[in-house]
């Protein structure tokens, strides 16, 4: 008999039918003698119907009141979804953040969990009841509410299975899992039967979009076995789990894009102690998280900086930039929007050398000119002109025969 | 300075724009340097669309589930109702049921009241916030979500106000107040400027539907000012408060109407001690409350038993009963759910004689007959065939001069 957390998401309960299906899907794990908890988002729409009302009230709605707001989604849905096991023939209870005392800081609107009491869970779980928990939600030390931010409903399922030591925590979701690249990319795209924490942290920072990464985080940190997989089939879909030597025989997992990306570059800048922080400070104080960042020495005392900032944040650092050159004396600014960054992952790395190079070499095959290079230990990321991002990808899958999983990157 | 609890109810909070200029009306009294509390329903049509979807997911919805359900549309409105108080750039703070600790009984779906924790709003109140509070919510002991049940939002306005000794409490609704009788039946309806607990409670209990009748038992027992009115216009509504003398001089003050009643008619029930109770356990068992109750002797050890109940427990009733007629003996059962109760109101009438006298007078002036009659302190019923209702009314509300307040009952 084992514990297990069960995450679905508002695709998967988007109506009352959905919801029925996903309380049998729970009940029949219950049936083979399980103790399950499941965490739920809200009905697909609902949250954008809510923000939708909240963006008819305020310019810029309160963080705090929008949290009261967006956190009726998950507590209609764990309602409901209790009632379907109910008229099923199971006992079943919802618990909702602050019942459950999911204790967050008290950043509204993106907060991050500090606690979880898992006294009443577990009360419930020894009385036979299926334990459903509102997922994206906590509440402060003060007892207001809280949401937990974007993927948030993965976050409260993993912390969950954390705090619980769950033998397992499955995310259904409306792919199959984890694959080697987007399926809507490369057709040539195979799901990953086993991956790394460290492979999928890496895959979610850079694009991958199935986990959010802070779930992937907390399952990491606390060796939570996570298992992303269909809400629609029975099919195994991906877990991710810690690393093994099976892992490291392959040399590249997935290949990753994100075209949520703008390069600014800043020319001929007097290369003097301190000039970065003079760029970056102003950059980061205006909130905009700047990515990869590379400075080329130029002759003379001259530099030049390039980095990469959000595509949605371009213009704003652009603006800031210009008038910091314009103090610090560089000669001028230049950027583009049109940029992509292509990635690939895997532990295996680690032990091989040229799979950067392999990289390089496939890329400038196909006449893709590489702007930037940024590497890690599991991972080597170029920006490249995102219309050539497709191609990019292919190519790479096709080059680590990750379409074949008996020979991948033989 | 006063403290003052105003309650708007759902068509008054329908949608963004109404929720604004509900804020602008509060903001108003807050101008005039009062403290304000606001307690809000659930915008109109969301509870409907909550039950609706209960009822897709369980044939009888489990009670604890709904009220974690129903709750989401009070908590939604006073998220939206704090932002629009910001956005017009007042400081503001939503409070669920949990938050205020509004302590109810177990008894989901239609929990009482049992105690109110005032600290926090008088906290929010000092620091010169709009405090709005979720209507229609409290938790129990054990932190469990319950709701109040129709009417509930009133309920909470006035339990607010009673443990905040506010100096009044106004309860915004779409009609200016309460009428001497329904203004749809007779256009020559008056609406009364104050009335006191007790006519209030009869005329609530007797079908008049502009306030919960367990709010103006609040009221009534806390002393509590009410004031209901209009949330569309300015003009004063009508005051319920402690007795005076001028109401006396009023012998009715109001006539009301009710056509959810049927009638069953037990005959020839021998005459035994503990018949009566014999006819009315099962009934009770089953849940369904008996209104008037006539009972006349028959010639021999016979008598017949007349009494109402509500019309939709009507057939369930007749079935009961029909079993027990059986079995006591009795002769027959009949009834009817064509009837409707006729009521006339007014602390006046404690001291005058003939109030009563001069109804029946009026009825059989029109020619209607009177099925049952059943009498209070300060009212009157008549069960009268149901076609006769808009006759009875009108005729009653003009014999009694209610539509001129200066000649009124003189």
């Amino acid at each position: 008999m084992a514990l297990i957390v069960q995450k679905f998401g508002g695709t998967s309960v988007a109506n009352p039918e959905k919801i029925k299906a996903v309380a049998n899907r729970v009940l029949s794990c219950k049936n083979e003698g399980h103790r399950m908890v499941v965490v739920l988002s809200a009905m697909a729409g609902e949250t954008n119907r809510l923000v939708s009302l909240a963006n008819q009230m305020q310019a810029i709605p309160d963080p705090r009141e929008m949290d009261v707001l967006l956190s009726t989604g998950e507590q209609a849905t764990v309602a409901l979804f209790a009632m379907a096991i109910k008229e099923a023939g199971y006992e079943a209870v919802s618990l909702l953040g602050d019942q459950v005392k999911i204790i967050t800081d008290t950043m509204h609107t993106k907060a991050r969990i500090q606690s979880i009491d898992t006294d009443l869970i577990l009360r419930h779980l020894d009385q036979g009841r299926v334990v459903t928990v509102a997922g994206f939600q906590g509440i402060t030390e003060d007892n207001d509410i809280t949401t937990l931010g974007r993927g948030g409903s993965d976050t409260t399922a993993v912390a969950l299975a954390a705090a619980l030591a769950a033998d397992q925590c499955e995310i259904f979701t409306d792919v199959e899992g984890v694959y080697t690249t987007d399926p809507n990319v490369c057709a040539a795209a195979r799901k990953i039967d086993k991956i790394s924490y460290e492979e999928m942290l890496e895959l979610a920072s850079l694009g991958a979009k199935v986990l959010d990464i802070r779930s992937v985080g907390f399952a990491k940190r606390y060796k939570v076995p996570l298992h992303v997989r269909s809400t629609f089939t029975n099919t195994e879909g991906t877990w991710v789990v810690e690393e093994d030597e099976s892992m490291e025989s392959m040399l590249v997992s997935g290949v990753t894009y994100s075209k949520n990306e703008a390069r600014i570059t800043v020319s001929k800048v007097p290369d003097t102690p301190g000039t970065a922080s003079k760029i970056f400070w102003p950059i980061s104080d205006a909130g905009i998280i700047v990515d990869m960042i590379i400075q080329n020495t130029r002759a003379g005392d001259m530099t030049d900086m390039t980095f990469t900032v959000p595509r949605t944040d371009y213009k704003k650092a652009l603006t800031i930039v210009q008038k910091v050159a314009e103090e610090i004396g560089a000669e001028s600014v230049t950027g583009s929007d049109n940029i992509a960054k292509i990635s690939i992952v895997g532990v295996g790395m680690r032990n091989h050398s040229g799979i950067a190079t392999t990289m390089f070499h496939v890329l400038a095959k196909e006449g893709i000119n590489i702007m930037m290079i940024s590497t890690s230990e599991i991972k080597v990321s170029c920006v490249i002109e995102e219309k050539y991002t497709e191609l990019a990808v292919r190519a790479l899958h096709e080059a680590f025969a990750l379409d074949r999983a008996e020979l991948a990157n033989a």
